[in-house]
């Protein structure tokens, strides 16, 4: 594991640009890798690459550059925290947390004892490293709780004070949909609003970082503005389908 | 996703032949599709494509047809209900179930709020409707719930009456083991076809539909004229290796 | 195998549009088919979808929709001619053909006898229409020679009347730098454009279709005002590192 | 690599019963190897596995059985016929051969120096026997050239007597659509037959064996009457295609 | 299901051999099957092969030998206990089992009732035994369960008596580490060893057996000195990187 | 493609260290790529990865190191010289090669235009790097020979002028087994040795490299001292084979 750069980084007031990978193939996560982000994210929940036998290549792929690699995991599964560490992620984005417990039992996941319970067996994380690894990853593996459901929205404060928990990332779609707002995602609408400032003022409070889903590079400019540190503005698989769409609009008109 | 003709045709009281699928390619994935079945269902549970690395190609091969997915999960885990249905899967069939309360989950994780609790990031099935998606998907989602367990069954009245469940569906060889009977699956056996009878009585009375696994289609038959609406009488596997069978007994006689 | 309605269009002076894929998914394959592309090319040559295990999935994708799939294959060899026929694409590029005696041998591999010399196995092919499939074949598959090397461009005259042979597409990139050409593909030179000129002649004349490889949507209107029957104007890969870099050079700057 | 008890079996006067692959899994691989054939094809032509990426596991499928693999390649391409050796197959099936010059092509890339120019780097055929695997190989090894085209059947004798060649396989499709016959694989066409028995006599006289492409259990069994040493009655796609809709029909009628 | 040996084998006093495969190819399963253990171990937790797109074939490979095959799960997931199950693996290594409840939730889903609660679709398990193997298989099938953490340890009588139950696996590093030991796996520090002196006399007091993993051929020898009727003295992985770094030294150096 | 530092290096007098990786998978491609390696030789002929679906993600892998990935193709097969280096291999060995013929057709497939006739599409191959790919890439790219034919041998110093090789390769098994030699890479055969000082010499009055494929780390020693640059002792598999039997042999003595 190289030393995972995002924490020094974002101490140094630094804001990071984060990508977020949906098409499962190696080739694509290279891609993006020579993209300039500086961070990845697989995401292993809505995305297509949800096993080793995808992901594994991709993290690869990511690791051909100085790219930082997420994943997003597809529930608050602890076993599924540890392989992905295991795997070389140097970091898990957990969706759906609604409770301070639900965050404990990520975060503690993720951390080896005492801290937590994570198991021995970092088969690829500890390439290069193999005596070090077990001393630093305590330190260098990132732990981000999504806020996304009316539960975890209303026990935000909770949660935020999870020991060793690095940052909130806000899961703005479901977030609204949760919170019964009309429209999803409208970084307009002043409810939406109000609520990112209330995330991020406790991430600020409890010295944590904040993050956000975005959709476009045009909110996340807003985002940047209103104080997270770290956005997601381009997603692979829509990022693609805009620019076919847009490019065969000049074609059919 | 193209509107989900099945649950307009069980209202005008088709009897639908659902085919299963063990064997963990796209292209037997599409020879069944072609075959004429109304419904096919992918068997991650005891058939052997469990991850989406085998089910998505198994979903698109089915998508060039008419043919209606369904996936049978392996478990009721809110992230393989929610991940299958974000691939395409137009309904999820659900074992093991025993009580309301792990029915109301499985519902609930198929739908989104306020009906339940499912992520939004719909990849794959709003390909082509990504605006309209959120607006149909709780209608047009079908949840099965397996009666396969003692428990299951002596809960039936009160599984029935989870709120947007669309069907029972019968897992006929779990019933029988762990009712204790002799056979498996012998639609013969007075015992078997009383249970098969209440759970008839349960759906018809609760207005759900009723489903039954059957293994050949010739206790399909005796089903459908018991009144099940939808019927599985042939798995690939099966048929494949009877076929060969049959064929290799013309030779070596 | 459905009627390939793109001789038909061609006949009726309808301009096609081509897509082009180069990532080895299933995913990017679906998400191109429903973006209105006329046809899609599976690039076996350059692209990273070499061999069935990656091609199969792609064209079971495209086969949701009514894009018309096509391959590029590797080279001039009859096993691969017959393979992508076989699992169900619908027309054949063929790349770097140099001489009269080379477009004879790709394209009889193309016909079934007396015409050519594939061989008869259309697994995929011909599914839901095993009767009709062998009879209609040689008429319904397209066969497109590359132009795009000196001695290919030399034997035009003489490649382009070769039997039972549906069109010429110009490998523009090649075609530019093996005759040696400063710039690359540029569609001002005059030079090019006067190759591009008597290879639309030499198409028109023999009442073959001529294709060509644009690049861009803007080279692609170029390209069907000057006359060419389909146009390839956009990749997957390249359209999706352009929206990215175009969408950080938002936030970077 | 287990000694290749075909050849011995042979000359015993057995006749043997062989299966067909195109479902590119390891695990229909393996429920044919159980299934009780003899020997087992992997079509690697017009069937679906073609790369080591599948056709490896398939082989390791059939490996759990005393079933001998065998692999009908693409084409005679010399890298082909080796690599599918080096991973274990216990002969090579090669189609559309035309000429003597062409087999001699192909049985030499199956046979070491001195009798031939197969290259060394046994990986998977010699686990287990890195002795003596080259030793044995040139015997233990099958060689069957395809007659199948107008001219491999009118050059058949010359074909038959290259050395080394173990057996000539018909391809009954292709030889009828190149011969010109209305029908494709009539076993009571007299002009069928008799090409049949032009071949029969030809292997018997030059000491080789004779195997055909059957289609049927039925046509197999004429012609193992006929006196074809070994016959392939079933493929494991269109015997599951005819049990699923022979299922079928019995629910829809 | 051929009748697993390794029951029998250590009632009649055998000390097995295990081998850990962590590479996620039926390559090097077949090879390391190859080698002479007595169990080969699928590392489904910590290892790279996870779902049975990559597990299915790496167990056909083990199967062409008579080596046991195991499977170390992820997690205490009954899903995936039942489908390695289903799969052919012959025997489950639960890992991080901190009580007797879990153990049971663990053990039971292995048994088919009235044992436990496993489901029926044993679809490769039972190839070539499809009458008699859900008699035998809760007879057959081996449990196993790791006692790594600080809690297991301390539930260990507990643990120990769970019906059914076949064996306590020590998980060595866990174990270490969660008991606060400065040192990772030292088998000749006095704390570890009276450990495993206590887990040795619980399971022989309980009458199940006792298995370790050891990292070195060195240490397996002292374990099973000390009584350990199953250990793990290799890995694939680390096996090979230190045939090549020591292989790399020579010519360096 | 990062500026290949072979070529320096070899002028610089040093000699490199190469390996070899027979299983296909990415994760044992990392593992020798951290090894420590100057090149990694990916065996596409005799090796287990032979398309890109298996060689992608290797070559991925090693890019997360300096390590520098070649292929050996499997025959002289222009397309897949191509493909190769279009997917980021740095350098092609291309066995079995007689002639000069066939070396000029290997080596012109590997350079553009005017040197060569490489078709344009460096997918891989140019990312980072788009602008200045096409120009550098004839320099870096590097083309061995393969020496191990008695016709190769023979026409050894006709193959060594061939305009832009870079270097031969010994392939010492098949050229002791097609030299007729009793002893495969035997290194002290005084007629084995001969032939080396031959190639050797060639190599050097024609100022290109000389590699040899030697077997073991012992054999490599000699031939360094002998004057090869560069020289292979290693594969993956062997390496693991034999240290299981090393482990093995510790426990059953
Ligand atoms: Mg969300
Ligand atoms: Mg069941
Ligand atoms: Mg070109
Ligand atoms: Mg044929
Ligand atoms: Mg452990
Ligand atoms: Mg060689």
């Amino acid at each position: 594991m190289t030393s995972n750069s995002l924490k020094k980084r974002w101490r140094d007031g630094e804001i990071t640009i984060n990508g977020w990978l949906c098409i499962p193939t190696s080739w694509t996560a290279e891609v993006m890798a020579h993209a300039g982000f500086d961070t990845l994210t697989i995401d292993a929940q809505h995305g297509l690459a949800t096993d080793l036998t995808a992901i594994l290549p991709m993290l690869q792929a990511i690791a051909t550059t100085d790219t930082v690699p997420l994943v997003r995991v597809a529930w608050n599964d602890p076993a599924q925290h540890m392989r992905m560490l295991d795997a070389g992620a140097q970091g898990i984005i957990c969706p759906m947390l609604n409770t301070r417990a639900e965050t404990e039992a990520f975060v503690q996941a993720c951390r080896y004892p005492p801290q937590g319970y994570r198991s021995i067996g970092p088969l690829r994380a500890s390439l290069g490293d193999e005596a070090g690894y077990l001393r630093k990853a305590n330190d260098e593996v990132l732990t981000m709780a999504m806020i996304e459901t009316a539960d975890g929205y209303r026990n935000l404060e909770d949660i935020a004070q999870t020991p060793t928990l690095d940052a909130l990332y806000v899961g703005t779609w479901d977030l609204c949909m949760t919170m019964g707002l009309e429209k999803m995602a409208d970084f307009d609408d002043p409810v939406l609003l109000g609520m990112l400032d209330t995330i991020l003022n406790v991430a600020a409070k409890n010295n944590i970082m904040a993050a956000v889903h975005c959709g476009t590079p045009e909110n996340a400019i807003k985002m940047r503005e209103m104080g997270f540190q770290m956005v997601t503005p381009l997603t692979d698989t829509f990022s693609l389908q805009q620019a076919i769409a847009e490019g065969l609009r000049k074609l059919r008109d």
